[in-house]
């Protein structure tokens, strides 16, 4: 630093980045550097990593009516949500999720992560207290950290402690702050305890149900659908585009008044420019097929349990699958890395979550099923996981 | 607030979100009331609000491009950027915007807004002070609230105030962050004599060239370019895919150890479903389409000095445009709306800022050129503005 006056001489433009190579030699020594690998258009590999839940990203109908809205629409929207950008595509999609799923109205954001900042802001801050589950997604923790509330992070999946949190407070405004179905180990949240916690502190309710929309509840309408709570008035909900319905985006789906006040002031909203109209058609399509073809979200939990099964018979620790994650306990951060690397050289991809992405410290490979895994392919992930596997990560 | 053991009975849950209500008549008395319109695709309405300011949104060979990667790759990526959501598109999107805009390198996040928030964030920390232009873009904003770095926020366009900042920070580490093209008035940062500040005080500069890609510099490679800071290892520039190149999506240039930095820390990214294969894919055929015709940006500069020429010889207070934004002063926030309000009533869209989105307080009507613009459309915009304007607002 160079006090004025100061006759200490400026560090050189090229030497101004140099703490990123010792952040980077940092990450090295400790085995977690993470690079970018591009992938082709077609694969004869199994994919056991995304989340293409029911296999729609690609399905005809969903990338077809992506191609037809770029053609009529052209290929952005041209402007934020509440200048140009809203197409009647947007209003379209609003009006079909929030009745899918049962609420009163949904506003589409660009992403999940910006639907998840939108909603934990608008609806928070400083003069309001926010409870949430010590294992919530990347975007929720930044959406409290942006908001300027109290902030009280208890232990996962404890509905006492929430309450805990929400007796003790400072604020007269709440809101809790949980995943439907966790990231990482793909467990569900307690939603009605924690419904139910909210009501006896005059607190509202906000659940990402990024992992359960088109996988769980009646015909995919959801986690927050399943515990009863779409509709109710403290309720609110956030989901994804980009999962089960194989397209790009997020929205919020909630009361009326509750869209209303993030259209007004939830600034990953208003300053954002709106999703692309073929992203939103693409999401509109995957919508009214999983509405026509209800089995697809039991078939993906069906492949699932299968999966886990499987695993477990084989010897591994394997989380029980409520959704369509299913992880498989490695022994170390470089034993789990060095599993999945393996896995990819025979074909078969698959997640890998090492600290400091595991809020319990436990490396392990995330797996995801899909709607249309084959019982070939399913055989072929049971043996490659098998053959590869550290010899300790069997029980 | 119910305290454990309160006799205090909870709020019904009807009642929760009551506060919305109060906050949204607040809003209404102030006349501040945001709503939600959506557009046809097909329309004869004059658009002078979008950002689609070479009118290749809706270009046969951009759109066109969209929906082939749509059938190619499907509609959504399926995952995040690091676990199956970089596909050859991303790859060859980074690499031609990185050489078009004279970068080591690229990476694309799903919208500028994210890319903001992912730079400011992995490039700052606690350990790093922040100095600001105060008229920086909402997603800058929001970057440097959850960076935690000591914040310092200076006057608009004031290069001895960001030297002075800089001189008694109390932090070793600095970034100074600012707009190249503010997005109200459209005028531009004095980016050498920033550099030059920086250099002076060891700091690192970040420049969000979202309004200056495809308009300012040789051939529309921007403003960052223009200033000849293209490539300079303490500069980083943003730049988004949903303005000039029509699309959707953002991206993050600069050194190649500042984006390799951003692939292993950038929050944003890291947690974000990918962008869209068809919106990477559009914005892949606009930078293409640029730069084989490099006299796009030439022309849209050119209409907006036509504007401002014709709408000052009107009698209006108008920005002297530097890139496509084009600002008219109004009288008063009421009389902003009711004058943009009757512009549309006449078929032509124009953007109304109003404080508090305006940081000087003073609402005008913002216009953008679009380089497809005919002298007809320049007519039509000009009479449509004068004959609906209120009395006061021409000098």
């Amino acid at each position: 630093m160079n006090a004025p006056g100061s006759t200490r001489s400026a560090t050189p433009p090229e030497h101004v980045f140099d703490w990123l190579d010792d952040a980077a030699a940092r990450r090295a020594d400790a085995g977690l550097v993470r690079t970018l690998t591009s992938r082709p258009a077609e694969s004869k590999r199994l994919d056991l990593a995304g989340n293409d839940y029911l296999g729609l990203a690609r399905d005809k109908r969903v990338a077809g009516a992506a191609a037809a809205a770029a053609l009529k629409w052209g290929a952005g929207a041209t402007g934020s949500r509440l200048v140009t950008g809203s197409t009647e595509v947007h209003a379209e999609l609003e009006y079909e999720l929030a009745r899918f799923c049962g609420a009163q109205a949904a506003l589409v954001f660009s992403s999940g992560f910006a639907a998840n900042l939108g909603a934990v802001t608008a609806l928070t801050g400083k003069e309001a207290a926010i409870v949430t589950d010590s294992y919530i997604h990347a975007s929720l923790v930044e959406g409290c950290r942006l908001s300027r509330a109290d902030l009280a992070v208890v232990e996962h999946n404890n509905p006492g402690a929430v309450e805990h949190a929400l007796a003790t407070r400072r604020k007269q405004r709440a809101l809790v702050v949980t995943d439907s179905v966790f990231s990482v180990d793909g467990d569900l949240a307690p939603l009605r305890e924690l419904s139910a916690a909210c009501r006896r502190h005059s607190a509202a309710l906000l659940v990402d149900d990024a992992h359960g929309l088109g996988v769980l509840g009646d015909g995919g309408r959801g986690a927050v659908h399943a515990a009863g709570l779409a509709g109710e008035p403290d309720v609110v909900t956030t989901v994804t585009l980009s999962k089960s319905l194989g397209a790009q985006g997020g929205a919020v789906l909630g009361p009326r008044r509750v869209i209303k006040h993030l259209v007004n002031t939830a600034r990953s909203f208003i300053f954002d420019t709106a999703l692309a109209p073929a992203s939103a058609a693409a999401a509109l399509a995957a919508l009214r097929v999983l509405r026509d073809e209800p089995e697809l979200a039991e078939r993906v939990r069906t492949r699932a349990r299968e999966l886990a099964d499987r695993l477990t018979d084989a010897g591994f620790g394997v989380s029980a699958p409520e959704a369509a994650v299913v992880s498989v306990r490695a022994p170390s951060a470089d034993e789990a890395a060095a599993w999945a690397a393996r896995c990819a050289e025979r074909g078969v991809d698959v997640g890998c979550f090492r600290p400091p992405s595991v809020p319990d410290g436990v490396a392990r490979l995330r797996l995801t099923a899909k709607a249309d895994l084959s019982e070939p392919e399913l055989d072929r992930a049971v043996t490659v996981l098998t053959e590869t596997a550290p010899p300790s990560a069997r029980r």
